[in-house]
């Protein structure tokens, strides 16, 4: 790591980090030792994950892509993907994701990676800020971004993935956190951290006044 | 890694994961190679990150807690923890969360980290399935642990932590994603992708038909 690099995260606050040296370097991934000042200033070291994959020119890492299918005549669904993912050695329910292009935008990747992974042709219509993903394990962020696919379309009637072995799976809205709850008990598969989280999101805001956290009289 | 918990991931679908080697091993992460069958029957590999303090006993490597602040007079607030991350190099606004210790159940970890990192004592009210945080990477596994804490109650009043160098933070939970919003505006943190999500859901679950999760890059 340059120490351009270094003096750009010192820069951000104190505490701070003071150098990040390679101990293994793979094709996709490396493992660092990071030295940084605790906030009381003593020096400490910490074991930090990276990609390799990431461009000086992008935001961050990747993207998650939460879009949303809306047909005429159809509850809106959310657009999931299932796949076998080799860390976990088992398939995974995600929304589609997947690492940002040099030069590429987030919106840009997202729509990109939405077409590759499931066929179909979307519009953005938000990005989240730069969120990190397992902050205590590895410096890996992504944006979410907000896509709506128009289902009336001719071009998303008979959507053609690009990609082998990742299967597409419609999830209604309305029914979101039941849907995913009956997968994990039914199928042999993990749900990611996302998905399930932004499903306790819906039931949470949506849960009868006498569960829900409200203020007392 | 033994025979029997590869032939333990095998079991789980085809395709499967044949073997697992270690390329490097930290003392808290490891570095490994997957060799693993894909689902045309190719065998191919993949690089993957390992925590070292995964217990065999242990549903999960870690818990996130989603815990509520409940207080007469008072909007009930999600509780918060502001802490510098090595690996981001930056202060990062979190949900509490940590690892399981061996033979502790995902709510006992859950607990004794909420009191450890805030000072508080809550009541688990709900445990998540097992979800993973970063599935193309890693094997990291979590449990989403929902907490009731009473603020009336006195021994939460003047709640003491027993960390150094983590901040608490209350955000009522009826403003989150704004509040969330703001703090990303106004100050140098990176939201765990968590807590966003988690906002991200509630205001999707609120919002009126055409102002669905619209957030400006």
């Amino acid at each position: 790591m340059s120490n351009e690099e270094v003096t750009d995260i010192a820069k951000c606050t104190q505490p701070a980090v003071i150098k990040e040296e390679v101990i293994t370097e793979g094709k996709w991934v490396k493992l660092e030792q990071t030295t940084y000042l605790d906030p009381s200033g003593k020096t400490r070291t910490w074991e930090t994950v990276k990609r390799t994959t990431k461009s000086q020119t992008c935001s961050a890492d990747g993207v998650g892509i939460f879009a949303t299918l809306k047909r005429t005549l159809h509850f809106d669904c959310l657009v999931m993907v299932k796949q076998f993912r080799p860390p976990i050695g088992c398939y995974c329910l995600e929304f589609p994701a997947g690492l940002i292009d040099p030069n590429e935008t987030a919106g840009e990747a997202a729509l990109r990676e939405l077409l590759e992974e499931t066929g179909y042709k979307g519009e953005v219509i938000g990005v989240s800020p730069v969120i990190c993903l397992d902050p205590g394990l590895t410096n890996c962020t992504t944006h979410i971004v907000t896509v709506n696919i128009n289902g009336d379309d001719p071009e998303n009637i008979k959507p053609k993935q690009q990609l082998e072995f990742v299967e597409v799976i419609l999830i209604p809205v309305n029914e979101f956190h039941k849907k995913i709850d009956e997968m994990v008990k039914n199928e042999h598969i993990v749900v990611d951290s996302k998905v399930y989280i932004y499903a306790m999101g819906m039931t949470c805001a949506t849960a009868k006044p006498n569960e829900l956290p409200v203020l007392k009289a």
